[in-house]
């Protein structure tokens, strides 16, 4: 969100080459909040604004702005100026914006800058997308078991300004491996003397590189973490993710948890709706449309292969379009529930059996009620069609009534049944998407409408 | 998520009385970890459990359990023995079990506590749900100003023992007032002798007792906090929220949202798909599904009313169900991505009108996409139905592809203006949940359908 009274206050201070106020403006207010601001300016007022504060505040607001503005300032910066506000931004977000870069412009950067940042950028950038490794961050404080707690304690305030975080700091050996973790707080209560391995905790929750983000995030979630290590294959420790990376993790896999129930495919990185271009908009609205516009085909031809049962009782068509909502509505509710419930690792796919008895359970209720209300429908509003002599009005409400029901229960197993049924294949539940989901349970519902009908009414 | 492996060990050391290995376990073991076991078991064998270890590690595990689970425990407990473990629990998880008590349970237990947590219990419990008021904890480090960095150090270790946190303290005078806050880092990097308000960040970030639950964690996740501080209307430190307290409000407004997007009703507090029993599963999914069914007989009705129309052109009725599905599909896209990007406060009611000409663009591409989609369907399969001599298959197909096209461009503008009202109106927008806005589309569209094919058609 734009703070629409401070805006147009800094393009003055700018203007006017205000240097004290915008220099004390740039201190008391919170980084985010300044790459909120300077996101409405060109990059290169911008980049004026950023020249005003000292380089590691500069990183910190930089790494603050979106993806796209970050790219374009890097590109009207000299190589030099480049390669050092690259160098003082937190690692991970670092290795970020590498990613990004084209090829060419990445090959111009990287010898500009010092050789750990550039072997620390290659490596993190090295990580497949969406795994701890890719969202970890090199920046953390490390003990070596031989302190006392005075020692450690001196130690973290020597690397305090660096890090990222230091409310955590990881005991390791000489190879790096993991032996445990100490809080600040517990540094600060332990007696002066005391020795680390007196003090740490042994039993780490940790994560390994190759982790999906999303079970990490949960795990920072679960337990409370601040900080959560990340090992590599030989145990020794090679990252952390922080709660604040991990609520944005939480974050993003939320939205494209739920775009992608509603069909949209893309991922969704950054606060972006308005920026979007309408080009991609369609491009990840469109793929899914066509596909079900396609499926929906099939209904047409099972429409059309019962057009003389609809020729004969016109009052079918009336019903329609009830049958394929609340067939929709029904298998949607069922499936978000059991995906929403996966993702929270509520459930497991082994619990298919306890699952599918409790929607049947729910899903006879519901058969019942809503056969009731196509039942009454009938009989109320049926009156004015025309429908063969020797039917009742009273027989046609009840196998409609009936077929309504048994779409209601196939829906709302059938909306049970494929998430499950994703996962175990370990695809992402949430592709059983709302809309894949009311296709599918428009051909059964259908299929199980007109045969119903042409098999009670004996047609 | 159970562990299978532990549940049944637990169960042995318990039945053998083995207190040894079962307190060394529950002291190596994350409480959360433990809470999770300890579900498995009955109330009794759990609280079995819970006595082989200190009050405050008890008080800890008890609060990761289920508010379902937690009150089953207190149920069995004695006067004196539910007010000890209630007394030792975080502040706002206290406050969160004491408001599910019954009535005469609460005034039961009340007067077996000290008379400071029993007004702390009731001046948490008193702000309304969803409120800050209603999340934050009243277990936080302040500071007075005239201390110096090694004092506040002092101070803090003294403290630590009894907070939640001590990595942000707050700078308080007299009457409470917030005047500012230092971090644990800053403390540790400052010089002994500085003082605090040498030290301390006065721009700092807070809430208001009475703000929304997501407004707060959305700002503790945009800013990286660690903690918020909340004040009352006069501007005095009342309480703070945590990390973790704000990680689990924005899962839990997700997952609201999700529920909501499809229709499901009912707030969704804690990891309990299975639990819930299938009757709560059933009333919450039936209210809107009934209200929908309801509305679908409306859809009902237009077709009644063009049932003339179909029985001249029977292929009509075949077009219907993708007619209705595209409609819901690309109204339930727009709506999606407009709801969401709300939610994560992207864009405010005031850009409904930059949002709207997005959407068209979109909806316009999806349109023609779609239409000649529909266009090419009714030429290739359409031979097989009968359609009165003077109408060529081609003109019927352009006439049912423009009808598509207008449904598209209508539904999505639906779509995006429906969430951006409720929003103007202080209404969550997700209640334009999916379901009620495929509702209201196939009426829309049903009656774009007809009357488009009817004037047209010159019928």
């Amino acid at each position: 969100m734009k703070n629409p009274l401070l805006a147009p206050e800094l393009r003055e201070l700018l203007e006017t080459n205000d240097t004290e106020n915008l220099r004390e403006f740039l201190i008391s207010v919170h980084p985010a909040v300044i790459a909120d601001l300077i996101s409405a300016l060109s990059p290169a007022e911008a980049w004026r604004v950023l020249n005003y504060t000292e380089p590691i505040l500069r990183a910190d607001i930089f790494s603050h702005l979106d993806e796209e503005f970050e790219l374009q300032i890097v590109d009207i910066l000299g190589r030099r100026e480049a390669a050092r506000l690259i160098a003082d931004m937190p690692p991970d977000d670092r290795a970020d914006l590498f990613k990004r870069l084209p090829e060419e412009r990445r090959e111009y950067l990287l010898p500009a800058m010092a050789q750990a940042e550039r072997e620390d950028i290659r490596r993190l950038a090295a990580y497949r997308e969406g795994t701890a490794g890719s969202v970890m961050t090199s920046d953390y404080a490390t003990l070596s078991p031989d302190l006392t707690a005075f020692q450690a304690l001196e130690r973290l305030r020597e690397v305090a300004p660096d890090k990222e975080t230091i409310y955590y700091a990881y005991v390791v050996d000489e190879n790096r491996r993991l032996l445990g973790f100490v809080s600040l707080k517990d540094l600060i209560l332990a007696r002066r003397n005391e020795r680390i391995p007196e003090i740490m905790h042994t039993d780490v929750i940790h994560a390994r590189v190759t982790d999906d983000q999303e079970d990490v995030a949960r795990k920072i979630q679960k337990y409370d973490l601040i900080a959560l290590p990340v090992i590599d294959d030989h145990g020794a420790l090679t990252g952390i993710i922080t709660h604040d990376d991990a609520m944005d993790i939480i974050s993003q896999e939320n939205t494209e948890d739920i775009e992608k129930l509603m069909a949209i495919s893309g991922s969704h990185e950054a606060g972006v709706y308005l920026r979007t271009p309408s080009w991609i908009h369609f491009k990840n609205r469109a793929v899914w449309v066509v596909i079900l516009a396609l499926f929906g085909l099939i209904s047409g031809l099972i429409v059309q292969r019962f057009e003389g049962l609809l020729l004969q009782f016109a009052i079918l068509a009336a019903f329609m379009p009830m049958l394929a909502d609340t067939g929709g509505n029904t298998g949607s509710q069922s499936a978000t529930l059991v995906i929403r419930a996966l993702a929270l690792r509520e459930i497991v796919p082994g619990d298919i059996f306890r699952i599918l008895a409790k929607e049947l359970r729910v899903a006879l209720m519901l058969g019942l009620l809503l056969g009731s209300i196509a039942y009454g429908r009938v009989l109320v509003f049926g009156g004015g069609s025309t429908i063969p002599e020797e039917f009742s009005l009273g027989m046609l409400g009840a196998v409609i009534a009936l077929a309504l029901a048994l779409q209601v229960v196939t829906a709302t197993l059938i909306g049970a049944v494929l998430p499950i049924f994703a996962a175990r294949m370990k695809w992402d539940p949430a592709v059983v998407a709302s809309p894949a989901l009311t296709t599918i349970v428009d051909i059964t519902g259908l299929l199980i409408y007109f045969t119903t009908i042409q098999k009670l009414l004996g047609i």
